[in-house]
């Protein structure tokens, strides 16, 4: 049967190959496995537990076993919509919450049922781009800079749309903030400029912020509070909850856009049906939160902040550019000012470069190409996560939430992180 | 905004609504909370609840948090691929299952990997031809007969093939037995001979087995053994399990369609990710099985025989026309005979029967039309799952499973089921 294989396959995806940051940690544990030691700074995923409550509540509910609603079910849609009124001072309907297995289903469920473009601003998350390919449509890029800290401005989004014959094309945009792979964030007034524009254009904003509760400093402020009317909003239980391998994201939609809403539900029912029920009765009790889930956060939020500013200090001091980490678990690695240095080994684009790293030094990061940056641009993501996360919060706890960590606090407990972030500042000052 | 949503909805989604048999469902939780009594026969799930061990195991690995691998926890795929070799007789290596949330959602990504054409003998499954439209694509269609008790001969399928131009198109034929919505199955020899006819003419076959378990003698074959290098089987807890509203559903392929396993899993990794990963702990225990569970099978199998029996004595007697039931829960209800009686009534499709009989009787059951047949054709599917499967169960097992059921059992325990499907009977005879 094999010569058929060269023709029933669909074009727009052949050789599309697994998602980057899937691909990455089976290479990582394959070449562990061959018994190589190696720092793992590929896959996305947050080192804490799933807090205690919500572990417990899923063994509670270990026995539902009804389908549920396409749209999710209704107490879970309560407490997401209440969470999004505590936590981002935003007025939802529960009626128009959308549960789905991952925020990145959602996501690809709305490139299915919207009839109109993406804009997606780079760096950005690996997926984006390859759903549209998939689907066989097109994304449009607004490509930032390290100057603009990696943020799309509102004046050059402007510039983008009116750079266009047809400006009120219909359009998502998709923001994501805490930003995954940069780990830096939208300023509340970088926002408001933002949602003028798009109300302007008549843009619908989809706004990622599964990274809002891991903001440092606690301070995430959501762009629906600027643009309600025409913001989806998208988190979930993968990042600041610690259950990636759960799968199950959420979004909200404002009222004008039920039938992008309704569209997605009737796409939902004909494919993965509804989110796995007994995860669904957990993911209540995470969205409803407690006094115990709110000082889970903290913590997580003092240790990833932490850790984030000495791995960036080491980084900088060995000659990369970086900002400073302000929310999420990645930093955004910028070669460029070591380009002849690199050129002279032979490295040229950010493929090589990452490629370089895992066999020379060991370290696993994900080039800049994976983000949908020019591949000959010397960038990379570097996730700070391979340390544990149990262990990690179980120390953090015995320090009272309003000191700092003690000074050999990281180097301690992050130990791996640490070493493996002195082995690229190591590896770029080889000749 | 809303000028908008006339543009820029994809216009293969637009006006889709719900999937059948959820929108059935939610209709009835509707009209019973206005108080009217309501016998659910819409909604195709398992009556019986999850197995003890298997809702323990989920408990024991509710912690569970790590994304797992795009195509399954590999614990997982041995366990499905045993489960084929021991219940199927086909030899299934572990590196060709996928795991997905639930058949349905594998289907469709088959339908977006593959490139040519779904052919679906009706009546068929609900989703099959919904997520063709999505996609754009078109299903051709094979409409069986009552007198060939809803199969597709091995004639029909040769004479299909060879009535089009192009014979060696690229084909997925999608087989379904134990088959919804008809609880009809087919014998080895019909499967033998379909085999042949695939094999000449260089079909896949997608064969849906996910009542398999549920045949009432217990003597499920699959179309694999006859045809293992163009078969892909198609299974999943949601049946035979009790745990539809878990979503876990499986693929196992034969070495030669490695390329389409390996671009649903490149889709799957930029879509859902992976399956929630306690359920796919909890899912080993499932496929692994013991005698508790085999035990369950067989009482299961049990109830869902004698009920089924007893549904379609009761309907025959009525004056409609029924095949006796052999495997699932379901009955394809067959109004023809009282086309003349019906049209008085002003019933002249499986729409308005439908409505009708939810109306007049309070009994919902899924039209003919759902399921792909002609809309003038007078047929509905009949789910007999209204009744407590615990209660059933706990029944059953004080009961030697080599005797059969007491006279009143049925009557007794499975009270409204047989309620509901009495009132079918005194509603055709009204005049």
């Amino acid at each position: 049967m094999s010569p058929r294989k060269h023709v029933s396959l669909n074009i727009n995806v052949r050789g599309n190959g697994q998602s980057a940051t899937l691909a990455i940690n089976e290479r990582c544990k394959c070449l562990q496995g061959e018994g190589k030691k190696i720092y793992n700074f590929g896959l996305g995923q947050s080192p804490f537990p799933v807090p205690t409550s919500v572990v417990d509540t899923l063994k509670l509910h270990a026995h539902e076993k009804d389908y549920l609603p396409a749209k999710g079910l209704p107490a879970l849609k309560e407490a997401v919509a209440n969470f999004h009124k505590a936590k981002d001072n935003v007025d939802i309907s529960p009626d128009f919450v959308l549960v789905g297995p991952g925020s990145k289903e959602l996501m690809f469920l709305l490139q299915i049922a919207f009839y109109g473009e993406i804009v997606v601003p780079t760096p950005c998350w690996v997926s984006y781009v390859p759903q549209a390919r998939i689907l066989g449509k097109n994304v449009r890029l607004i490509h930032t800079t390290f100057e603009e800290k990696w943020k799309m401005t509102a004046r050059h989004l402007a510039e983008f749309l009116e750079s266009e014959h047809d400006i009120f094309r219909p359009r998502i945009l998709v923001l994501n903030y805490p930003g995954n792979p940069d780990g830096l964030t939208y300023s509340p007034d970088e926002l408001k400029e933002i949602a003028e524009v798009a109300r302007k254009y008549e843009l619908i904003l989809l706004s990622d912020e599964i990274y809002g509760q891991l903001n440092h400093k606690g301070e995430h402020a959501s762009v629906a509070r600027f643009y309600p009317e025409g913001t989806i909003l998208s988190s979930g239980l993968s990042k600041w909850c610690g259950a990636g391998g759960w799968r199950l994201g959420t979004f909200t939609f404002p009222r004008d856009l039920d039938w992008l809403l309704d569209a997605m539900a009737s796409i939902a029912s004909e494919t993965y049906t509804s989110v796995s029920a007994p995860i669904q009765y957990a993911a209540v009790q995470a969205f409803r939160g407690d006094m115990a889930l709110e000082r889970y956060l903290w913590h997580a939020r003092r240790i990833l902040s932490e850790l984030g500013q000495k791995c960036h200090k080491i980084l900088t001091r060995a000659g990369l550019r970086i900002h400073p980490p302000e929310g999420g678990f990645y930093l955004f690695l910028d070669f460029t000012p070591l380009t002849d240095r690199l050129a002279i080994r032979g490295i040229n684009d950010s493929l090589t470069l990452c490629e370089r790293l895992l066999q020379d030094a060991g370290v696993a990061v994900l080039p800049g190409f994976s983000f949908e940056r020019p591949v000959d641009e010397l960038t990379a993501r570097l996730s700070y996560v391979n340390f544990s996360g149990s262990k990690a919060l179980a120390a953090s706890e015995t320090i009272p939430l309003h000191h700092s960590l003690p000074e050999d606090f990281i180097e301690r407990i992050c130990e791996d992180t640490i070493e493996g972030v002195k082995k690229i500042a190591e590896w770029v000052s080889e000749k």
